[in-house]
């Protein structure tokens, strides 16, 4: 199973908006395509997205109509990336994939056209194989995190799906699981797009990892009970200061974590710290179509002129994070800190 | 509109499992099949289960053959009740409808088999007439906890279609919008069933209350962006000590309130206080089956096989309750000694 399969000739993208019950890849042929379906949530997860986006790049200069000068190329370039740029707003790895490209075309610009349109596929296969192996140094450093016999609950999918491969959260999960930890895993269902429901249960299932679906508002009463050990997430933008941007419905369960006094841990790529913002108050917040609200799949579930929103994020403060997991280490407590500590120890 | 529409020879009931797409109703024409459209939640909410399971109860002796002896009487009047204690768990109304039927009974019960049935149906009458009537003086005791302009977050359905009619934290909200205060509601979807998505925006809209769809795990949010004012839902089931049982996600979005110093109400007519109970770890919580999580109406959401659990309530334990609003007074903070003195308001 490939989230993201990449061909020269076209972007192959598992159809998430279908999963489980359809396993079917849709074929992006063009970079605008590519777009589309990053908008449209064929392809999600920060991680994801920021691959997608950098081959939707490679195959929209690939594509790219003969230029009659620099100018001519760098417009076209631009627009491009721009395209790519304007499909959504809050996971910043969509950000620091275009710009990726754009630093690996800089260093390519001097070549001809064959060899930069060369030069960016490489980028992009390296950019996929780089997110696994940052997956796997994430698992790594999560891996004590979760005790020997444990249930972790987990919100969306920050799995295989949501990234090129292992994921990131569910990456950690993965890593203890394979340690020969007896982990269980909660998933909230993660309306309206279900990513628990449909992704988190399916990719897990596969991996025979014990996995039990509940609705989202179910996660309190769980931990009441005494039945959640460690909640684990991941992230679609991190500011600097260790507040986490990550789907609609994390910050309620921060808070329940925190009322329970059970660990909230994030686990999430250093890309996905966007070191430019101050704050969380800073992160755009995508707002999305109200009918994803009031129908679930085929079936609408209200009347179709009830007012709705539809906020596709919501913002954790880092008080309530014990840890955010990157491939470099885990900030814990998150904050300026902590998180200026991983970016040295990266460039070590 | 007629929650529950009481004939003698059935007992129609609007179809809540089909709102607010197919407006239709199930005629129930035997104690057993109005037992069945309880358990499987045609009628819903606790008020409206007591009146229902009074209702059935009196079909039942209605249809019931001509018993040989009194001893025949009371076995088949027992069976009927059984019945219809076996229909749901949680909900005390229930419980509380079928004591209040007994009592009319042994009130009645030298009286000849017509004259008995009759004075039961009498009392059922006088259960849904004085339920809404509750309702109203509810209302009229909540009006002032609700400031002139403000949101309120409600959790699945206490409105009329929970009740009899008028409805108990819809009642509040209700009242508030007819005295001229600007009351708009943000309703939670409330998974699994929808109450909240298919059913309070369905009767506020018809009453021209504004009110905006969310999902469950948003609420966090609007109270994280200070765009809730206060909380009010409703209860299946109070202990003495003021812990409320309630529909599943409550006791998440109680926890929510308090930690935004958002001001959480439940509205619920005495007759859901269980005196019996000291606390609510001693309430019963009905597990109902996984195929509620694995769909949403015929659409299914996850693999046939996932694990799933689906407790249909959950414990709001009394602290963190501003206040429990009833028909004679509101318990402000609840706790066994203004429970106590609502009772005997009530007896004065």
């Amino acid at each position: 199973m490939h989230t993201i399969d990449i061909r020269q000739d076209q972007i192959r993208l598992l159809d998430q908006r279908k999963l489980p019950l359809v396993e079917e890849y849709v074929a992006c042929q063009s970079y605008e395509e590519t777009a589309r379906a990053i908008t449209d949530m064929v392809v999600r997860g920060a991680p994801a997205i920021g691959v997608t986006a950098a081959a939707g790049i490679a195959l929209g200069v690939q594509q790219m109509p003969e230029p009659d000068s620099e100018a001519d190329f760098d417009a076209q370039f631009d627009t491009i990336c721009e395209t790519m740029a304007q499909t959504r707003p809050t996971a910043v790895n969509l950000f620091w994939a275009i710009n990726r490209m754009r630093e690996c075309l800089q260093r390519c610009r001097q070549a001809p056209l064959a060899q930069r349109r060369e030069t960016l596929w490489q980028e992009v296969y390296h950019l996929h194989e780089e997110d696994i192996r940052l997956n796997r140094q994430i698992g790594a450093h999560g891996l004590d995190l979760v005790p020997p016999q444990s249930t972790v609950l987990t919100h969306c999918n920050a799995g295989a799906l949501a990234t090129a491969g292992y994921g990131t959260a569910l990456g950690v999960i993965r890593a203890a699981h394979f340690a020969g930890r007896q982990v269980q895993v909660l998933a909230d269902e993660t309306r309206p797009f279900l990513q628990g429901a449909r992704l988190t249960t399916w990719e897990l299932q596969r991996d025979e990892i014990p996995v039990t679906l509940i609705t989202d508002n179910m996660a309190g009463y769980f931990m009441q009970q005494g039945r959640v050990d460690l909640v684990i997430v991941g992230a679609d933008r991190i500011a600097a200061n260790g507040d986490v941007a990550n789907k609609i419905g994390t910050y309620s369960v921060a808070i329940l974590a925190k009322e329970h006094g059970i660990p909230f841990y994030v686990a999430a790529p250093l890309s996905t710290i966007d070191r430019a913002l101050a704050s969380g108050a800073e992160i755009p917040i995508e707002q999305r179509h109200g009918d994803e609200v009031r129908t679930v799949g085929s079936q609408r579930i209200a009347a179709a002129d009830i007012e709705v929103e539809n906020p596709a994020f919501d913002v954790t403060p880092a008080k309530y994070i014990r840890g955010i997991i990157t491939e470099v280490g885990v900030a814990s407590p998150p904050d300026e800190g902590t998180i200026a500590a991983l970016f040295s120890a990266s460039n070590d």
